[in-house]
């Protein structure tokens, strides 16, 4: 056996920023040197920040990346730390075999890949790329990727070291499956890789069964941080040729997860070069076989793993909203944010969110009420102000309303909706004014059902929970109370539960008429959720959906307001995806659409 | 040789709509056999519409089609068009060898099939189905679609026809470069090919080199229609075994392509079976022969074949416009429409092509006139009102403006853009109150610059002019203008030129606020348009486009105003596409992006 100390570099890049990235990636090197690692990796794409989406087509950002792979190499062994494997993502793109100049399917417009590279020396030691490409979901990797075919096999202090990119562990075949003849002693893999509610241990086992698979141990380095729709919650692990668990880092969070570890010394003596090997789903892998350090280490002491404490259900999902929420608003180059603040509970969780995101000091809220504004919503909406210490104005909104009325005569849908539009303007124009990002207060039931108002409450640049259902949002408000004066890098350390209980239990209502309750047109949520959850998220069909014991009317019914809003849900601003479908990249639907389930 | 009378139905089916698609396909079969078709051919997904997106994930609609594809079998039967060879395609779904739950690369849920069936005799005669799909611009193919693997060859009065899908024809390899060898007299590709302006030449030479390749010749048929952000232009042709063009159906309206073959009868005799064949492209197609009539027909007098006119260039983008919001103001079942009328020209041409689609006594205009209007605007606009016979109302802002302004205190942009969504709120009411749809008047140089206001002038349901650079709305309205009393489906028959000159030629202002003129902050369009053209539809990075010509200064900050707008264009609804790349599906970039294009 031989030991070698690696380091798992969570860091959390910014898409396009490559100057910065690479700074991340030299400060964290850095910590990983300072740490006596004998190797660090970075995640998929970390110098250019993941996904780039269509990016990936333009030649030029193609070459920027290609050249600031090489000044990063070389601003290592400047700085000093030459002498350290570094492995990070980048964007390359292959230049033999494939001369593409216009898309078509397979083969995007200059060939571009998601790669790879190991940086040693002040060079580029290897190169590889993402062999499987994930094309579901919230992925469109056939699009913008060609495949790539190679595994680097890099020897360190005696050890092989293989690395693979992110799908290429999710699916059958390509490097992973050649990876146990390789003789590799470690399997690391590099991944930008999204949260969603409930996958963790769907990751961890899927590691231990690739490392079984590959009969060596396997690290995991995973990004994290929000970029658009995407929260990725790093959770980087380290598990043993057996599948054991060896060492995890904690989610939502920048981390160097360094870890011990006692690996199989190299067997045969070394050669470097490139052997192709055929591999189960048909493609032929080249093994690209390079020596940095042949001998074994001495023997040194071992420091103690470190396996982080899950979060549970609740606290993962609040810490993916606030993360999400806070990248956003910083990577966009906001430092405040303006809501209008309803005295709902929609409202008063956004608010609490983008507290424990920025900071109270920088949250503007905007109370709008209308002639339909019971008492009751503007005192709690003042009570959630005072607890979180959020700046504040009431802006009522009876005069804008009358000047409208003057010279329109409308019923209904068409006035309540005004309302809801004229609040928009408020939050817009203060927006305009004073350069915050508006956050939009939709739920997920909301937008499923198109129980908004399209340039109304809808209107923002940012939702922080359009992909929460309204069950949760309750559940989410909770949570957050019972953690009134804890520390952490999602909660702010307010001295009180920062949501008045008021707010938690007062019957839902838009307050557009008087007296309006969200029960007179949407069943109870209890009820509601569920059937959206099979409907959207699972793609249940009318009868499908009534096998499974839901309501046949409310079935029809739901449905067809879950269609009809599809052209409203086109124009919501993104928010943080935590369901394995959200509404966005996940789940694509004609705006004409005819088809309605019947029986 | 044999003869053969073929028909090609092309048809604007609506998305989802089974049962109204299935309708079409009878009647459009009746009138084939009525003009002596000896087979008709329908559009690719004829009977579900096309694109059907993730719909095709969802079992109960993929089960639908099914069982509309077998109804329909028998309903012609029924209605006396049994023996007429019918070629459709339809939504169907692979059983055997992929039994796939959830959705992976490659392997989409429930592994649906681009397919494309014979019905004959009440029954189905051979199904087949996509097997290159198209994955680039506005297509995700892979995500949803499993590749097919069968040419189906039907003798036909002694002809062997064989039938291909759309992207097949585009694509090097699979079924068609296993035409040739299978001995068919005739390729029939049936096709869901949207328009794109100057694309119409590339289709025809690609079915030229197509029909060339497989030795025979080659009947294309197209859909027509719009829907969503895609216009399908029909245009379906015949070519001869040596690519010369026999017959062609004019653009953008359904019709019957009727034509009179003299193919090569089938040599061999008729064996029905199935017989696999390595393909180039390293697949196995398997050829799938079936015999519906194995002698050649007796002489009969030939028709003439028809050749449809050509339109010019900006006839072609004209009818592209009104085809797609015709569209899709009806089959969202709306029938009238409501937009600001500025006086400018943006909002006139939009007006004048919602005129031609729907009818001007569908057609609402509010003119919106604020303390910064000049008098000319509502001059013009009630000029173009009255030429064109439109509703229109006038509604004058300022009180609404002050009711806002008495509460906040705005200055410069968040004044301009008060008055802009004030203006919205105001059609959006009317909107609601007389459900008219919103038509929104963006053009592509606004859209791309962000050169307009969220929530403002880009609210509504649909944009017409999305896609149209405003050089080229310019030449439209002087082109619409040229066509005054002409009748066709695309222009409503004014008497005098629809677009008062006075609009055509002032100078352009937002008038948001005084003496305001797009060239204080915008370059001139004839210097923008082009470097639009290049960084937009083009993806040239900062030193092509000044190696192109372009203005260092002028790129570098167009560059970051279309970077910095891309949250906007998220929040934009969709309108018709005509040009390579346009903003939606075919154009997909981070909103948070931190990459600048930089020497």
């Amino acid at each position: 056996m031989a030991q070698l100390r690696i380091a798992l570099a969570q860091v959390n890049p910014t898409v396009g920023d490559l100057e910065g990235n690479a700074g991340l990636i030299v400060e964290w090197s850095r910590r990983a040197a300072d740490a006596g690692a004998h190797l660090v990796a970075f995640p998929e794409m970390a110098l250019t920040g993941y996904p780039v989406e269509d990016l990936a087509l333009r030649t030029s950002f193609v070459e920027a990346s290609q050249r600031a792979l090489e000044r990063l190499a070389r601003r290592l062994a400047d700085e000093g730390l030459g002498d350290l494997p570094v492995i990070t993502g980048y964007l390359d793109r292959r230049t033999v075999g494939l001369p593409v100049r216009s898309s078509r399917s397979g083969q995007p417009a200059g060939a571009p890949l998601d790669a790879a590279a190991w940086l040693h020396g002040g060079e580029v030691l290897v190169r590889s790329a993402k062999h499987h490409l994930p094309n579901y979901g919230v992925f469109d990797e056939y699009r913008i990727f060609v495949r790539g075919d190679r595994l680097p096999v890099v020897r360190v202090h005696g050890v092989d070291v293989a690395t693979v990119i992110c799908e290429d562990l999710w699916q059958d075949g390509g490097p992973v499956s050649v990876t146990g003849g390789s003789g590799a002693g470690l399997l690391l893999a590099v991944n930008a890789s999204p949260y969603e509610r409930d996958k963790d241990d769907v990751r961890l086992d899927l590691c231990a069964e690739r490392a079984r698979e590959a009969g060596c141990a396997l690290a995991y380095v995973n990004m994290v941080g929000g970029q658009d729709e995407l929260v990725f919650d790093g959770d980087s692990v380290i598990v043993g040729p057996d599948g054991a668990l060896l060492a995890r880092a904690p989610k939502f969070t920048e981390h160097l997860l360094v870890a011990d570890l006692a690996l199989p010394a190299a067997g045969s003596p070394a050669e470097p070069g490139r052997t192709p090997v055929d591999a189960p789903d048909g493609t032929t892998i080249t093994i690209d076989r390079h020596v940095l350090s042949p001998g074994t280490l001495p023997a040194y002491p071992v420091e103690p793993q470190a396996v982080a404490e899950p979060l549970d259900d609740l606290a993962e999902v609040y810490a993916a909203l606030v993360l999400g929420t806070r990248d956003y608003v910083r990577k966009n180059g906001f430092r405040s944010v303006v809501l209008g603040l309803s005295g709902g509970i929609d409202s008063a969780l956004v608010a609490t969110i983008a507290s424990d995101a920025i900071g109270p000091e920088n949250v503007h809220a905007v109370l709008l009420p209308s002639r339909y504004s019971s008492e009751g919503s503007v005192v709690d909406a003042e009570d959630l102000v005072k607890r979180q210490g959020l700046n504040s104005r009431i802006v009522p909104i009876a005069d804008m309303v009358e000047a409208f009325e003057k010279h329109l005569d409308l019923h209904g849908l068409a006035d309540e909706n005004l309302q809801a539009r004229i609040r928009a303007n408020v939050w817009m124009a203060l927006s305009n004014e004073h350069g915050h990002l508006v956050l939009t207060g939709g739920n997920k039931s909301e937008l499923a059902t198109g129980y908004s108002t399209l340039y109304g409450d809808s209107a923002g640049g940012f939702g922080p929970i359009k992909d929460v259902f309204k069950l949760t949002v309750w559940e989410l408000a909770r949570w957050r109370n019972t953690q009134a004066g804890v520390v952490s890098p999602f909660l702010h350390p307010f001295a009180q539960e920062p949501i008045p209980e008021a707010i938690i239990v007062k019957e839902p209502s838009a307050e557009l008429r008087p007296g309006q309750r969200d029960r007179d047109t949407l069943p109870e949520y209890t009820v509601l959720d569920p059937l959206l959850t099979d409907y959207v998220e699972r793609d249940m069909g009318r009868d499908a959906l009534v096998a499974a014991g839901h309501d046949p009317s409310l079935v029809e019914r739901t449905i067809r307001l879950v269609d009809l809003a599809e052209y409203k849900r086109r124009q919501y601003p993104p928010g943080p995806k935590i369901t394995p479908k959200n509404f966005g990249r996940d789940r694509r639907l004609p705006i004409t659409n005819a088809w309605r389930e019947r029986t």
